[in-house]
């Protein structure tokens, strides 16, 4: 009950400095935001010492390594995050913008603004540079945010938090539009995700794990980020050279991230010539493959896939392969297991190209290209808050706009209907 | 179970027709709709036959009329349903449209196009007519729909929708593309509202009860659309002759509807001079007052409002009515209490306009104009799916492109990252 009702008295805090802060411009939100970043620089070696200890910790715990080095901070990450924040500040202001505008016959101006959501809820997993992340996003469009992050290196993100929130509330921003909760109990992710009355919209950033236990009890609207099971398929037509660099890529450049390929689907007239110089240059690559029936009889080296396998995001160097009868065969595959991220096909044929970009319920369909150019970077947003697998709002890399909403703005002399 | 199964196989059925509908032109989707609507009224007969029973049946349980009467069925209804539906025909499409493009320095082409959700569920109560409208709205935008009507009329909804599925089969879209419910345990809503697999967006349309019992349980998206308490702040500059004539129009034009006015704040410095005069407009016109305690030593005659009045959709010809110090305390009450809907402020000063249309946190924000106004047809929209009091996705009233998500396409020579 007290974890609740501190929970709830934050939240309440940052819905009321929200207002306040709705009302600031951009160059206060700005300057605010340039003082956050040089803070964390000039109070590098506090960040670093309640990390090191923390990290120790974790290590005693018998961590992965890979999973030890995300949570690790030194001064080239910090140095890193303050500049990431810098170019934040350098990003237009998503708000204040009128994308609509009309007089109606009867006289009434309607004008449609961008305006920020109020209090965004950002529920993560133990990468420290995300807090400072979601806090420079949020306060750059205008929201108030509240945030919780995993129990590995929260003293880390505490600390991190605090010197950000001093720097806003000497710069003019109120200290409350930023709150941290520390609490490591996980119903507290229940609890903050009810609070419909003070927080506008939750985003999970994380694993499958995170994002379908807030689905499952959010009343607060979710923007679903970051799931990626993608998909490339290598059609009968394809210039098999060009699918042979482009599917190596999507596996092997970066396999923990979400548009990384998962599950490669090969169509059956090719299958013969293709899978085995695919099957050898990931193998030498070191990428485990998980076969269907006919691909074991191609490449018997294979191991077999499992029904589980088409729905795994490995994150890793493991890669399903199943070949298919045609480029139909192959959208029904992906529309079943896709996680909606980014799915391609390599062709040379035209029709299946559209007919693919056309029926792939995805954010980003693919035509010769790999599909790790998923990212707000690359798409030219210049930023990113996370890449929405979901139709609702945003879908694709989010950009700032993502955080603003719209509102109906209407002046009349007295107008009744 | 074998309810729930039902519901599942329908809504399968439908998401496999959204992969078809997605790639039949507007054309095609045109003429199925004006056959739709020929059929309605070729067959009107059998409508009302089966109408005019529901009705009695309603009857025989004592409705109240008002309740009643938005049940009922007659031709003059019947031809404003089919000319609603060539209404729809009418409006432009709202998919395929390209809202952004670049071509990346590497070469990759990048498009970003709307394209039709997939499929739409709709949850409503009584009214017919929304059948009708549902259907075309969807259609229209390339999207199946799975429609859940409330139990009064289920035959005749479910009449209408045979109707239409054979209207548009014999015109080229697959007759699942549109599935109706006709269960009538209210479990079924619960079973809809998590079919996360098949459904992608739920829009509940009824009272504020049906709306959070859908909140509350889905995992599916949900938009939240229509209530309405909205509110009107007389501020102490306000031109008295505006504010009186817009208050009445605002709480008596119309009062069963979600944009009608259901609080007045009144600003203290005013309230012995203005309270009187709007009181009496609206006991004469039929209006029950409620009032704060300030407003019962004006105005003894009114009943005293309770904490409960604040936070009710009346929709009906009562008025809650508060005095408040100024246009900060009311803005302090609209955020409290508002649904989000719309609201306004009448005033001649210019400062605590641009006040309350920058801190009302709600969908639409008038200065010196009835509420009433919040409508697509009023904003020029030419259809309304309903009236969004969310932030996500759409906000205010929602026209055919709320009813549609974008997607990426990216075209590439073989680009790796």
């Amino acid at each position: 009950m007290f974890m609740k009702d501190h929970v709830i008295k934050q939240a309440r805090r940052a819905k009321e400095a929200s207002r306040v802060l709705a009302l600031i411009p951009v160059e206060i939100r700005n300057k605010a935001l340039l003082a956050m970043a040089d803070a964390l620089e000039a109070q590098q070696d506090e960040i670093l010492e309640v990390n090191a200890k923390e990290v120790e910790a974790v290590k005693e715990k018998g961590k992965r390594l890979n999973m030890l080095d995300r949570l690790i901070l030194t001064p080239k990450r910090i140095k890193d995050m303050a500049d990431g924040i810098r170019q934040v500040v350098n990003l237009d202001d998503p708000t204040s913008k009128i994308d609509f505008e009309v007089t109606r016959p009867n006289g009434l101006k309607i004008r449609r603004v961008r305006v920020p959501f109020g209090v965004v809820g950002i529920i993560y997993e133990s990468r420290p540079n995300v807090t400072a992340d979601a806090i420079s996003l949020c306060i750059k469009s205008g929201n108030s945010c509240i945030l919780r992050g995993g129990s590995d290196v929260v003293r880390t993100n505490k600390k991190i938090v605090d010197i950000m929130k001093a720097a806003a509330a000497e710069n003019g921003i109120p200290s409350t539009a930023i709150e941290f909760v520390g609490i490591l109990d996980r119903d507290v992710i229940v609890v903050m995700c009810r609070l419909r009355k003070f927080i506008d919209v939750i985003i999970p950033r994380g694993g499958a794990g995170l994002i379908s236990r807030v689905i499952e009890h959010s009343t607060v609207p979710v923007i679903e980020t970051g799931t990626g099971i993608c998909h490339t398929y290598v059609d009968k037509s394809a210039n098999q050279d060009m699918a042979l660099k482009v599917c190596i890529n999507a596996k092997t450049s970066r396999p923990s991230v979400c548009n990384a390929m998962e599950t490669l689907l090969i169509n059956k007239d090719i299958a013969e010539e293709f899978l085995p110089k695919v099957a050898k240059a990931m193998i030498d690559a070191g990428v485990e493959l998980r076969g269907d029936e006919a691909c074991l009889k191609i490449c018997p080296e294979m191991k077999a896939a499992e029904e589980i396998d088409w729905e795994t995001e490995y994150n890793d160097l493991i890669l399903s392969v199943k070949i298919v009868d045609d480029v139909d065969a192959a959208i029904e595959h992906i529309n079943q297991y896709s996680s909606a991220h980014s799915d391609a096909i390599i062709t040379e044929d035209k029709d299946n190209a559209v007919k693919f970009q056309s029926v792939v319920d995805s954010a980003n369909v693919y035509v010769n290209a790999s599909t790790r150019f998923t990212d707000g970077f690359e798409y030219g947003f210049g930023a990113e808050i996370g890449i929405s697998t979901q139709k609702l709002h945003a879908r694709g890399p989010m950009g700032l706009e993502a955080l603003t909403t719209m509102k109906y703005l209407i002046d009349g002399e007295g107008q009744i209907r």
